[in-house]
């Protein structure tokens, strides 16, 4: 019942078995004994072990016993600047001021298309040791090289430029792009990598943020998404400055959501990240758009306040997460993220309401934050986000039988609250292990294929 | 240069040379290529690393170079449940009274020694996996267990009773304790157990919480703690309902950390755990007294709230870090511990303040609170918390050159925000190697001694 032949990358088809399935569908299936047969890159039957061994056997080039080891969709990280890996540690423990004007400007504003293939090389090494299958780019300056990395090590990604047409003090070399520059360049990206890498690679509009961007750009990239089927990344009411900002300069009552709502950007192809800094009347706007909220709780604890999570959940918003950037959360895992989601929502009771409250955030929501709302944010839930015939085969496979994770008394709550990456021990995307035993399969991660990491 | 004959755990001298070694010592050296030299159980040399070999290589029995790696001091863990480790996820996301009255104390009043030490067993190997050499356990039912678990792995423990002589609802086999048991009790574990294992585990007083103690067990408690010469773990100020009890029933303006003010409780030699809910007055009181504070932020965000950790710090009053209990926690990880503590407490600035403070509780003092101040808390700072001569060797080994914490740029800060319990390889206690390259060396974890884990 063990690998027969060839190697495990190329085989078109896989039956994983005797594995805890937890679907994380519309049903909330899970399976104590499963099984899930993948005919390429999707998943063709999934059900009980001997249900589907008895139907698929004889047609599966590799079968794999998986020892009741729990097995799960792929984690999907919906805000990450996969640049700023580089950058990790640069930055800690600064104010914001010094933090964005003498450490990330200088730093992202110098970096080259090589820079940009290495730092996203080592932060996709993280995200698959993670669990990671699929990620939304925040918005980096060379996205080409970006795609290189995502290529190489065969993650799912949507990637964005970082795109700034207006905001004072700039660096000098990002200072004097124009709207149509940001437009065209954008089209450019869409046209060269839009769907590449077995359609691993989605390309998306990006806008860094509200202070950093003229209405035309706003109304021209809302527009051009709607044309091109894609969607926009954009930082969103990240602090209260931002928001008297948008109020001083633009005529609002409120902040940026409230401003985007009345030039109708707000549309279900908008992902919003942080989203911190809303109103019950914003929260409302963004529910009514199908808006997609990115929450950072790392990030967020560290350089923002608490977002309203809880309500943007009642308010029916997809609400995903996102580790951001190195130099603001310095982990960059989606396993950590699902812990620190819980007890920060919990936490943040007390000024809510008085008391914590244990109850906010089960683990079964937060469960579905990194899995099936991430695939929401990032537009691609008829395909990734569950195990469901017809998707792709993205899965994490997860050892609990460690310290870490016993006794297993609940599956799921173990997951979000005691799993650590060293749990993590495969990752498959697009049908393909991109992860094996705890290896990384297309890259050396001691020596890359361009000694990448030497200088390290 | 590398071992040279016999098992290293006998090794009666030890030459560790070629680390980044950070010592929290008073002047917070940090050595770049540094080397330690151990005699029997102490650190009989610290320094440059071509000094020590020039002055030690001849008198060692061992001699390990540590190929950059860091080295620091055991992290201390001043709040631990080790009995709890059995009921990790049997309480997750349920509101507080069912967790103490419906899955808590059911559990915690079953329990058997056996359960114990079982669980102290369980709880240890993380501990270890996570860096930790010295543990303060909050209170448990079976003290004799727990000695039996921390002398076989090897760890240093401050062990402590559950005592509790009154208090409502509480289950039949606990309700019956008379003040003088409790006292009783706790003399005799202190007369067969304390300064045992070669002088590794010491025996506390405890005092579960003030709802649970009279007036004469508190005084009682703090005469023999000063007859002794030992501590005293208590939960203190946990949740605002303890302190509107306190407030109604004693007398008392605040809570209960100005009650036991006033009955003269407050000493040098208590740990307060988690102590969220103090004014500045009583930070006042806990401060002039030279009270400890373990401040356990997992288990605070969850259940109880925000500490005032920047204020107590900076009144002088040494904090350090506790992961709690499993059903309280469930990661019981004093890495993910300080990188919960300094980004749970930046954020708790927005409330404090506005808007988060990035800079509050830096990397440094964290790794201060998981070190010397916890040596510190446990009242062992003259022989533990720093790498210094004449110290204990407590030592743990960190390998930072993998994904997860690459690139360095700042060694303290990558300890704190990106290190995870993966990068933790070694960790040695009293001069002995308690986990080498990631294996725990005194039982099998796998297959303990007793087949202790078979049921998982």
């Amino acid at each position: 019942m063990e690998a027969k032949s060839g190697s495990s990358t190329s085989a078109t088809t896989i039956l994983l078995h005797n594995a805890v399935i937890v679907t994380m569908d519309s049903d909330s299936r899970v399976f104590q004994n499963g099984a899930v047969f993948i005919d390429k890159d999707k998943i063709k039957a999934i059900g009980q072990s001997p249900d589907i061994l008895h139907q698929f056997s004889h047609l599966a080039h590799h079968t794999l016993d998986l020892h009741r080891q729990i097995l799960l969709p792929g984690f999907i990280n919906t805000h990450v600047h996969t640049s700023q890996q580089l950058g990790r540690g640069i930055a800690d423990d600064v104010d914001l001021m010094t933090w964005l004007h003498h450490r990330i400007w200088p730093y992202e504003s110098n970096m080259t298309q090589e820079d940009s293939y290495l730092s996203t090389l080592l932060c996709g090494i993280e995200l698959i040791h993670s669990g990671v299958t699929c990620f939304a780019e925040a918005g980096g300056q060379h996205v080409e090289g970006m795609a290189r990395a995502v290529e190489l090590l065969g993650l799912r990604a949507c990637l964005t430029e970082s795109i700034m047409d207006s905001g004072k003090g700039l660096p000098a070399s990002w200072g004097t792009r124009t709207t149509d520059d940001c437009i065209q360049s954008q089209k450019k990206l869409y046209e060269k990598h839009h769907n590449t890498a077995d359609g691993r690679i989605r390309v998306w509009l990006g806008i860094r943020q509200i202070m950093n961007a003229t209405d035309r750009l706003l109304l021209e990239t809302r527009d051009v998404a709607r044309e091109l089927k894609t969607g926009i990344h954009m930082h969103v009411a990240e602090i209260p400055y931002e928001n008297q900002v948008v109020r001083d300069t633009r005529n609002v009552d409120d902040g940026t959501v409230t401003f985007l709502d009345k030039i109708e950007f707000l549309q279900e192809n908008l992902l919003a990240a942080h989203t911190v800094w809303v109103n019950d009347t914003e929260i409302g706007f963004l529910s009514r758009a199908g808006v997609k909220v990115s929450h950072c709780p790392a990030s967020a604890m560290r350089m923002l306040g608490f977002a309203r999570i809880r309500e943007m959940l009642n308010a029916g918003i997809p609400v995903s997460l996102g580790t951001d950037g190195a130099p603001s959360n310095n982990r960059m895992s989606i396993v950590d993220e699902m812990y620190l989601a819980s007890l920060i929502n919990k936490g943040r009771e007390v000024y809510a309401k008085g008391t914590t409250d244990p109850t906010a955030l089960p683990a079964e929501t937060v469960l579905e934050m990194a899995t099936i709302n991430g695939a929401k944010s990032v537009l691609w839930d008829d395909e990734i986000g569950s195990l469901e015939v017809g998707k792709k085969a993205d899965i994490v496979v997860v050892n609990p039988f460690s310290w870490s994770m016993v006794p297993l008394h609940d599956c799921i709550s173990n997951l979000v609250y005691c799993m650590r990456t060293e749990n993590v021990v495969s990752v498959m995307c697009n049908g393909k292990w991109i992860m094996k035993d705890k290896k990384i399969l297309n890259v050396d991660e001691c020596r890359s294929d361009s000694n990448a990491f030497e200088f390290i």
